[in-house]
């Protein structure tokens, strides 16, 4: 046994056990999910989380990934590495490709999931397939390509985004927005008046418990993102995530507490959420200190643009852009604000915050990155719901929706409690 | 600190969390299987898990690893290892043999509760227990010794099961399908005319969360066969464990959305499965094409024989054999089609497949070997269960069965919505 | 790369993924404990355990890492380490003190973790907030600094507790014991003329997998106290920890079966837990037939605790106390029986067990340390609570008891099955 065999060992497994945890974070997504929806959407909103693994690898691995990690052209597309195959020997890494392709994968799905959330209880079935494979397919890959792909431009430019708090959550977030937009709001949700109903989630210890995976999950998602065990980052990494979740949550529970005189539980989760999606693309980068303000700071932010989304008549069932849109955008500007000199010397010359005397340099490229990773989630997931829907209805029907998709579309109430055979024909009338 | 210490400290951490990961399968099994059943059999079949991993444990630990891996005797049964004692000199690795007993151990658990979920609903607990015993002690030991123990006959053949297709997967499949006809259909689920009831799985939810746990227990039991954290082929494990499981769900997805006009739950829940059974044999041997092929032909092959299964008559609540026996039988099968040379080459001259030049050689033993270990699992079974039939009831009584097994064998049921007290016999008369 | 590097970035993958199990185990105490409560109550007992989880690792990271393991004065308390600042070079890892810190932090919030079910379905919110911050950052602290602080005094004896029975579980046990006692038992609980009322647990397939959670966190949580990768004990540690579960959940099947003609669901759940919790203290240190032992004692122990605190008035809804009290103190009595002269060399000379020839100074030490964990634990909390009573409410109003703390608390029912829109109102005054 010699020390090179050890090491490209050890990263291996580092490498296959973190992917395992961030594709074990789709449950997480499940449970949250269903958690948040209505009953009689719970199961239907699963078959989406299958919809984003399962298509979502597939397609990633035929398309997604060759655009995104492989030759670059022109600071714009990768050009190999389609079914693995072709040259990707500018990707230098002491693991295999296939073994970096499966953690790239599970970031993929993730990314796909997050829109999952705010379409819930309303898109059609089939239309989602087709969104979820352009945007594994394209939407996230081309974008991620010009950041984190070998010769893409704006990585190029000096973008700092650890394990994708634009990338992903910010790119994500805003696809989300878009798509809430673009479906409209649940029947009922908003009163001609303008008044805002509250949606009762149907199951909240399922929802916690879904918190709590995607906080385990992310431990493997930013810590295994440095793609070596040798990474002198893996401990800081691990500690600023720990910190930046918990000061997510703390505030939540103490802000409505005070605003709302309760701790309010779906909030809670969210905060804790919002505080992992903002540390992501410093984790490496920050002190602890700044860890702890990134969550506060974004456990804030979730609330009030949770409240103000619903003024705004915008529908997000599970929040989504106000934890992954808001949190991502916050975690990628603070980089520009509190990355360390100390701890961004791997990442090249002056790469530092601006309180840290970084100047305006890094800040910049932060909030130009951002944009165009946001408009570009924003406009290609509007357009791409917009060609489809020339082809089939987006949104169920009236009576799919008010009987809730479970019946409506997959023949199955997710929850039965009182009867030993299912008569389906009941079921649809009687609600 | 020396390279061979750091070597042994590696292999031991990659296989005690990858046993971990396998061992938390029981949480997925427990979820899938009560959420599968009704409401009124949900913690009865989850007190079979409980059977499964705490008897299961301690019987393998006394018995059955001493004649699944002891030093073997006439290449049919190992006798030493039993309370971990004796020579296992024969056993050579880079790990204890203790760690190696817990790997072992997550295996058996995990064959168990395959059978677990076929007799749901209806098999009485003190004889499940006595199965559980005999299955763990001995049924799946001793077919296991002849497959994967040092000598035993069919490996000596030159077998090819990696993770377990074949051991693991048919042997608990037929197992389970033996147990099934012979306890015989749950009250009602068939009609005199021959009509199936469909009886609705009470939790979705939780039987898909059940679903993405097992994905990710798999990346342990498939990836941490290789014993080894420098095995070259952990990546490629895991990548083809990863694409067969996606292939299996997106291929039921769409398969159900054709021949049903709905995308199926349960299904595409138990078609992941099926992707991830059928690669079980062959993801250390076959290319991702290949298995993506396996994924596909495993989740329609799931459908179809649980269409068949209904039309035949056979209750099996929870697909276990469609899903385990059937997919174990195809990936052991498609081991001797798709088995590359360059990826077989540790395991021996001339062990490729048929579609590679391999000719017949390595099918041949592959059908053998499957047929008599899915033989063996069905014939002692029902041996076994005929036995037990002789000291007690197998099957719980009318009333239990239509009462529920929760309130009827374990006094409390599963679920409790509205009462802050418990009041048992009126839960028992009132249902 | 060198062997030093492989040999840190080993210890280290460790150590995080190791932390990230025992975090996940708060998702498994939120389901056991949202499982066991009442409908009612389910939500507002994942609350606590998100002010654990949040508030605790702040806290800790602020007060109780500095108390716990900061340069020790006189044995009693540690003074460096606050916020990770100041002078750490009295703990000599091959981790960084960081990545140290995360993997105590995730300790400190399972202690917690353990009252929250003590006190669940009565205890008003804001008092817990309190008593949560008073553990984490002072009770548990203090005396985990005499056990397990370089310089402690207790530890200094010599007392063995390796991953915790005495410092997590018992000191967590008679913490709960004594908020339990503090708060008195839920309304209606104990009836006048002194029968006990069984609370149906309000979901059980919750509870049980969430038992499933934590048992796959303990590997982290026992195995991951080496701290060290190429510690020699990893695999033992492992193999005592699963059989001593695996011994506890079969010893109460069946003796549940035999005490009340049926094997009980939560009795079970409890049972593999006790297991866990026993041999916490002395993985590493006893024979694989202590920890059977050891299991075995647990579980019955567990079994006749609850019934006698039933007995007593004592209203424990999740049997905290009985299970992590007890347990947590029979596993660090038994290390002064059953530890092994080869198994403790590393530790010290003559620290061995009195079955094995190592006389009474063992088993002294251990009983003194028991001893004083736990009079600490009980006197603190009961402290503790008894200064919160004169700011604020510690239990709730007899109508937020009654209507539950889900909706009286947190204005949010945890499920919700039929209603469209939430109309609290109504559900206060309709249950």
């Amino acid at each position: 046994m010699d020390v090179k065999t050890l090491s490209q060992g050890l990263d291996t497994i580092w490498v296959v056990l973190t992917a395992a945890m961030i594709l074990l974070m789709e449950g997480g997504f499940a449970l949250l999910e269903a958690g948040f929806v209505r009953q009689k959407n719970a199961v239907s909103i699963i078959m989406k989380v299958f919809v984003d693994i399962a298509f979502g690898a597939l397609i990633f691995y035929f398309i997604g990934f060759g655009l995104m990690y492989g030759k670059d052209a022109g600071g714009l597309i990768g050009t190999s590495g389609f079914l693995l195959n072709g040259d990707l020997s500018h990707i230098v890494i002491n693991i295999s490709h296939e073994t970096y392709w499966l953690f790239q994968a599970a970031f993929v799905i993730a990314v796909i999931s997050i829109v999952s959330g705010a379409v819930a209880e309303r898109i059609h079935f089939r239309a989602y397939i087709l969104y979820a494979i352009a945007m594994t397919g394209l939407i996230y890959p081309i974008a991620g390509h010009w950041v984190w792909g070998v010769g893409g431009w704006i990585g190029k430019l000096g973008m700092i985004d650890f394990a994708g708090s634009a990338v992903i959550h910010a790119l994500g977030g805003f696809a989300a927005l878009a798509a809430a937009i673009f479906i409209g709001p649940r029947i009922g949700k908003f009163t001609a008046d303008g008044k805002s109903n509250i949606v009762p989630p149907s199951n909240l210890p399922l929802a916690s418990v879904g918190a709590f995976i995607l906080w385990f999950g992310w431990f493997g998602f930013n810590s295994g993102s440095t793609l070596s065990a040798t990474n002198g980052s893996i401990g800081h990494i691990a500690v600023t995530t720990m910190l930046s979740a918990a000061a997510g949550g703390a505030m939540c529970i103490l802000f409505t507490m005070f605003r709302y005189k309760k701790a309010d539980p779906p909030m809670v989760i969210n905060g804790s959420l919002a505080g992992l999606v903002g540390i992501t693309a410093g984790c490496a980068f920050v002190s602890d200190a700044a860890a702890i303000t990134i969550g506060i700071v974004c456990g804030i932010a979730m609330v009030l643009v949770t409240e103000f989304m619903e003024s705004k008549g915008i529908d997000d069932p599970v929040g989504a852009f106000a934890v992954h849109g808001v949190s991502g955008s916050l975690g990628t500007l603070a980089v520009g604000l509190f990355a360390m000199p100390e701890l961004t010397k791997g990442v090249g010359e002056g790469y530092y915050g601006l309180f840290y005397g970084g100047g305006w340099q890094l800040l910049g490229v932060q909030v130009l990155g951002l944009a165009v990773v946001s408009v570009w989630g924003f406009v290609l997931t509007w357009g791409a719901l917009a060609l489809i829907k020339r082809m089939m209805p987006v949104r169920v029907s009236r009576d799919e929706e008010l009987v809730g998709l479970d019946v409506g579309i997959h023949g199955v109430p997710a929850y039965n409690q009182d009867h030993d055979f299912l008569d389906l024909e009941q079921l649809k009338n009687g609600r």
